[in-house]
């Protein structure tokens, strides 16, 4: 199985699954095409709260504001998964969810001659802005071909020691205060912050202050009138901020990296 | 064969398809994940046009308002479908049609303990706010595998005699009037109404008065030039009020739940 | 193999793969469904960069402005594909690439009666307004069950001598200055033009006057700071007005036909 995942919108999607099917017969399933554009770090938390629900595949991801330049192509094989990827740290956190104690490995994918590459797909020469379809897609077939235990015995992959890491930032605390930060917002509005949802676990049905607010506390959406807002804690287990059948990201006042003071 | 439809955006639906995946090696089809936002009557429209195309199939349906809260999951076996929703009248429409004279089964989707869940996906406690992903995703693998004739026989499943119905208002009409509403809007702007497109069948060529104005009445868009409205009977063969080339739901200044008005 | 293309939104989509799937096993893959609305050429222009990465296949292309009118609905053979589309021209630029010296054959689809038609989905009547469905879906399927190269064993195909044509414009030169237009533009925002990249590709590091504004020349878009435009070759390997992280379209001042003067 491999999955597909970047930033591209439509239709440069449809040229990856082509190109992966020209040269092998893996089921193919999307993830998502309309990730944040260029946004490596929203990027690598969708994909975290993604990836680990699949079964064992290779995930091809690109959001890749790199392309062109000399960044590696790289393939971190994380448990029993592998993530074909521009080596901006997309990648990582994903990889930390599915490798317990940082046990992945990261390999660097060695450019190959279209005129000796296997398949019969046409020989074109590498472009420099599309490496999703030129690049990542066919190392993805390759890497399911090859299968993601024996990626040593192949010349196309190389172990690489230094890669460009992510983390997402963390939460600090005084007294009865958490300092956070939105990380990413999704479709619906809800503002999911980086402060863990057992912060607030323990208070559903009362009240807490948010960035000098009051709001209630909440276990799930419906829970409070269509229009009102809430506090709770979305299923990535961490405190979103929402509202029942509106836009949170509006009613809190908050866009992505801004502040977000939780008190009691 | 499983399909997938909600009102999720981008990037959930992923999280189903992952957990689906994990469970069952059936065929996955995407119907839409860009259903009206929360607007359960507008899905159950879309679904009832489209479903039915379907060979038979498991249909996961997730536009859920009332996530947790103590609404019923439900299974509605319809023919030789199936459609696993919630039970807030979504799924009713399409089973009608599917399964003459209303002969259609619910089921209620018994929680179960994720601990003794059958697959190898990760143990995790059933959150609040994405049952789509933690109750409906995995009840669609199982109804899948039990066999939609064999749901009587799993313990997962329940006969239910009481649940959330749904119908469409009907027109109604007086001498040379029908009095409608319009239904749904497509990508497209035109105005889908709940009037029966034999209303006007045998009118194409001449006009009719919609809201009190004259408009031509006509087979097919292309029938009128471009930029030109139209009344005209859909795909859904109810009457549709259009713009050839342009946005129905402008030019007759309708929006969803307005009154339409059609005089001879 | 099927593929499906069209500019429908959502989710009529989804119907074409309910009917294609009640009539054949076919792997099917989406291209995409939100190709700019109810334009040819630009359709035929994303279909000429796409298609041709994928293995022989059938493709369903529905970007249908005259439907319902008696415009043929047709089988372009190109090499191992086949194109089932519309007789507007949509398909014959990738059909000229897939098959070297025009050496493509036309077919039209002979309307066939639902009543006798193969399968066991409901048979139901033409509508006047979504052929995508009740036309051109059951003729993937069937020429993708009869066989590409079998086409004219079937009675369901009637070779066609006359059909639409469809050229992209070309560019003209004179001295130092190139003469084209905005063919189309992408997601990102980036303007593609019709002027061949290897008119600039000399020129990387320096800078070109478009539109009688200076312009620099890069091989691709990180190579100048986020936030600059820049002209660049694209992976379509025509000329690209494009901004780093950013859009080309608002920088440039272009839209779809807009004429692009380069000069040196």
């Amino acid at each position: 199985m491999i999955t597909l995942s970047s930033d591209f919108g439509s239709p440069y999607p449809a040229a990856m699954r082509g190109v992966i099917l020209q040269r092998t017969d893996a089921r193919l399933v999307d993830v998502a095409h309309d990730l944040p554009r260029q946004d490596v770090r929203a990027g690598a938390f969708w994909l975290r709260e993604v990836l680990p629900w699949f079964p064992p595949a290779v995930h091809l991801v690109v959001i890749d504001p790199g392309v062109g330049t000399d960044r590696h192509a790289i393939v971190v094989r994380a448990g029993e998964h592998a993530i074909v990827a521009p080596d901006n740290g997309v990648a990582i956190p994903v990889a930390r969810r599915l490798a317990p104690a940082d046990s992945f490995d990261v390999f660097r994918i060695v450019e190959q001659d279209p005129a000796t590459a296997s398949g019969d797909w046409p020989p074109v020469a590498e472009s420099s802005t599309f490496h999703g379809r030129d690049v990542f897609a066919p190392a993805a077939a390759q890497v399911h071909d090859v299968g993601i235990q024996e990626l040593e015995t192949d010349p196309g992959f190389e172990p690489l020691e230094e890669y460009v890491d992510l983390r997402f930032p963390s939460p600090t605390s005084e007294e009865s205060r958490v300092f956070g930060e939105v990380l990413v917002t999704d479709d619906f509005g809800n503002a999911i912050t980086n402060i863990p949802g057992d912060v607030i676990a323990d208070q559903f049905g009362t009240t807490v202050t948010v960035n000098g607010k009051e709001w209630p506390v909440a276990e799930t959406y419906a829970r409070v009138d269509p229009g009102t807002a809430l506090v709770t804690v979305g299923s990535h287990e961490n405190v979103e901020l929402a509202v029942n059948q509106g836009r949170g990201e509006d009613a809190f006042e908050v866009a992505v990296g801004d502040e977000v003071t939780i008190a009691w």
